[in-house]
């Protein structure tokens, strides 16, 4: 699974961007900004500050044969917030989606999975990143034990997947990934496309 | 509607990271990039650089009574890549986020509601940025003129509310306001939550 993802990389429709300058104004090992001098579509000189991202965002919706799904909670340093997400990670780019994807779910969870299966692509915030997330629902479960990085302090819960979709409906569930992911899965599953 | 968002800013939750240190390190009228030096959760020391957005981001799902909704395609100059989204737009921070969607549908679409329902509140990046976005439906149409900013440079089209979430089950929708508001929307008609 090197480059799965049709939606990932530019594609083939004309740019009506045109890029003058582009200066890299801060870098770390996670980001890129770059501040470019453009002509934008309507043929007037402009800016855009753009930040590129090293890696991939992986969203992983475990599920068992009971209908039960594990949510991850954690202290989100940008928000200043405590969040409740799917199981997530970060796949550098160019190495193999599906294999971060297992290491995440174990790392954070314990939990293996003999099944995956590729549900979503998506842009998170395409006005100024190029940050590209892919989840997948994994099933048919063994529990071992978690190993979440040093730098995570995480809670973890079993919940059923009704109620993780239902804690989006209200709103009480705020992470993009997880948000799309678990209305996906719900609606996968409704049409049969996804069997417990 | 001044703070009509409850997941939007800070909690009350313990933050188990210590900043040390911030520099902004780059800055235009649409984000601020500041590369801090932190104690991370396990008591270690590390760096975040994080994006703030100065917009809060806008999406809006139009709603006929006849089950259709529009869709705008443009090209995303971050992604390198064209997008069909449900019309967006950004909203400062503070202001009403309600008249910034009347204005944005207005002015990609020509579209005037007088049913408008908050049906989202979503955090895009979280890893990253502390971008917010909030998404309403937009019902009881009026169809005038539209009038995109003079830097956009869009298509529209008028669409089934059901083909819309089809080309969301297919990625071919990957703008994560668009995929998480379409299926919302359809999940509360099915409920009975939302009437055409």
């Amino acid at each position: 699974m090197h480059t799965p993802f049709r939606t990932q990389g530019p594609d083939h429709s004309e740019n009506p961007w045109q890029t003058l300058r582009t200066e890299t104004v801060y870098e770390n090992p996670w980001i890129e900004v770059t501040h470019r001098e453009v002509i934008n579509p309507s043929g007037g000189p402009g800016i855009y500050g753009m930040v590129r991202f090293k890696n991939l965002a992986i969203g992983i919706v475990p599920l068992d044969a009971e209908g039960y799904t594990w949510l991850v909670g954690q202290y989100r340093y940008p928000l200043q917030r405590y969040s409740w997400e799917i199981p997530e990670g970060g796949s550098p780019i160019g190495q193999s989606a599906l294999d971060s994807a297992r290491r995440e779910l174990e790392e954070e969870t314990g939990l293996q999975a003999r099944i995956w299966t590729p549900i979503l692509e998506m842009h998170l915030s395409n006005s100024v990143t190029d940050e590209f997330a892919a989840a997948f629902v994994a099933q048919d479960l063994t529990q071992g034990p978690s190993r979440p990085e040093p730098t995570e302090r995480l809670q973890l819960r079993r919940v059923r997947l009704e109620e993780a979709v239902e804690m989006v409906m209200r709103c009480e569930i705020t992470d993009s990934i997880s948000v799309a992911a678990l209305l996906k899965t719900s609606e996968l599953i409704r049409r049969g496309e996804l069997v417990l």
